[in-house]
């Protein structure tokens, strides 16, 4: 874990008390896993839990970003954000809940985001010791509407860059002002975070590893598991016969990137609870 | 979408308003993208709203059953599972929950499961209309203690052979005593669930199409993304020499299908809103 000024503050939400050496508060792990996570899931209560106990999960493309210091890197603090379209409960559920003397007087709406690495298969000697090799990073915060139109595209810039770089430069833009309309930009700030993070082979424990005729018997390891990405597939209406220099070269950073993290944790030793 | 009899009934919560030609309420479709997905997030009011007005989510290993009848297939009502240290803030919830006056009398703890599948990244001529291929699965229900011991012993061994199928009978079971003690498994009774998916080209507006230099300058199509299973990699401490060929297969037959689902959705014509 890195200093202070580089990592969020441990609150009675956000301490991990459950194996705790698997647990980090720093901007950079937390933002790096958001941000190359295929989807994150965001919750939130739609209503006042006298109506619905429910709260909901949407999964959403989401990005970290700092646009009243754009320049920062991922160590600084910063923000979340996620779009929709502008008709959707959810986009909507900001401004709506702001207007609702039923709902207490708050900085936005209270949300979590959540994305999840699954990395491997863990397969120990007993069902109990199996597990899976993970990064995952939560984050609290207040969830409001973006009304600044350069704030708004700059996290729309961002949210499609994320998808593959450098999409936002190579398409029609900017937006038509029906699309910026019809778009919806959320920033959540954050009110605190963690990660956590397995990264090592099986472990056992000392009773099982005793026993040899278990041990001769059980294969134990870890299949790694990463997400790929495939041979880019045209359109029916696409004229571009050939793929894009820089998609191809973005497959396969992201193929090798992906698939090295993986099978190298796969290896790592076993780091004892 | 199958007969009234095999899915889950629309409600105000579960049901999907925009973009409803992606919506299903299917019971196959929906217990499907959650025993598929690597992993799940749950979601719940960890204290009541006027201590903490956050949800917290959680990344879990859920899987679906039905202890009442085992023998059921995916089409039949059933619960999700899932399990935890039994120290956990989450696992003690549900026996704390009902002990605590200040929270309301309900069935459970109120949770919202979630589990997706990203397809592809779909790549069009605007921003606007970049997308993601994905398959997204939203139950709510009631979670529960699991105290019946077989019906424990059940979920626990449909939760470590969905990891990877016969991995319960080939490693040291039952369970230890201490180990069943220490593990708490809950079930979440569905009270309403959704699937949403999308599953075909970039789509692109009729200006756009028209620009025939923005189509001869702008490659649109989708770059299928799926989870991989890599090499198995031993443990330190294994001492089966061979990876079993169950795992090989099990390996081969997972990349083969999440391929092929990824790339032959990326094909597929374009389904108008």
């Amino acid at each position: 874990m890195s200093d202070a000024a580089e990592a969020y503050s441990k609150t009675l939400r956000s301490t991990i008390n459950r194996l705790k050496q698997r647990g980090t508060y720093d901007h950079d792990t937390i933002h790096g896993i958001i941000d190359s996570a295929p989807i994150a899931h965001v919750s939130f209560n739609p209503t006042s839990l006298d109506d619905d106990p429910f709260p909901t999960i949407l999964p959403m493309l989401a990005v970290t970003g700092s646009y009243t210091a754009p320049g920062a890197d991922l160590t600084s603090p910063i923000a979340v954000y996620i779009h929709g379209h502008s008709a959707s409960r959810f986009m909507k559920f900001p401004a709506t809940r702001a207007d609702d003397p039923n709902f207490d007087p708050l900085p936005g709406v209270p949300v979590c985001v959540s994305a999840t690495h699954v990395d491997g298969v863990v397969l120990a000697l007993t069902p109990f010791n199996c597990s899976c090799n993970y990064r995952s990073a939560v984050v609290h915060g207040y969830a409001t509407t973006v009304d600044d139109p350069a704030e708004k595209m700059y996290a729309l810039t961002l949210l499609t860059n994320n998808l593959v770089p450098g999409t936002w430069e190579n398409t029609r833009v900017p937006p038509t002002a029906a699309e910026m309309q019809s778009t919806t930009v959320l920033r959540v700030d954050i009110v605190c975070a963690s990660a956590k993070i397995r990264a090592w082979e099986a472990g056992n424990d000392k009773e099982d590893l005793d026993n040899m005729a278990l041990r001769d018997r059980v294969w134990t390891g870890v299949v790694p598991m990463f997400t790929s990405h495939g041979i880019p597939v045209p359109a029916g209406e696409n004229r571009v016969l050939v793929v894009p220099d820089r998609l191809e070269k973005f497959v396969a950073a992201e193929n090798k990137k992906r698939a090295t993290y993986a099978n190298d944790v796969a290896g790592r030793p076993y780091i004892k609870k």
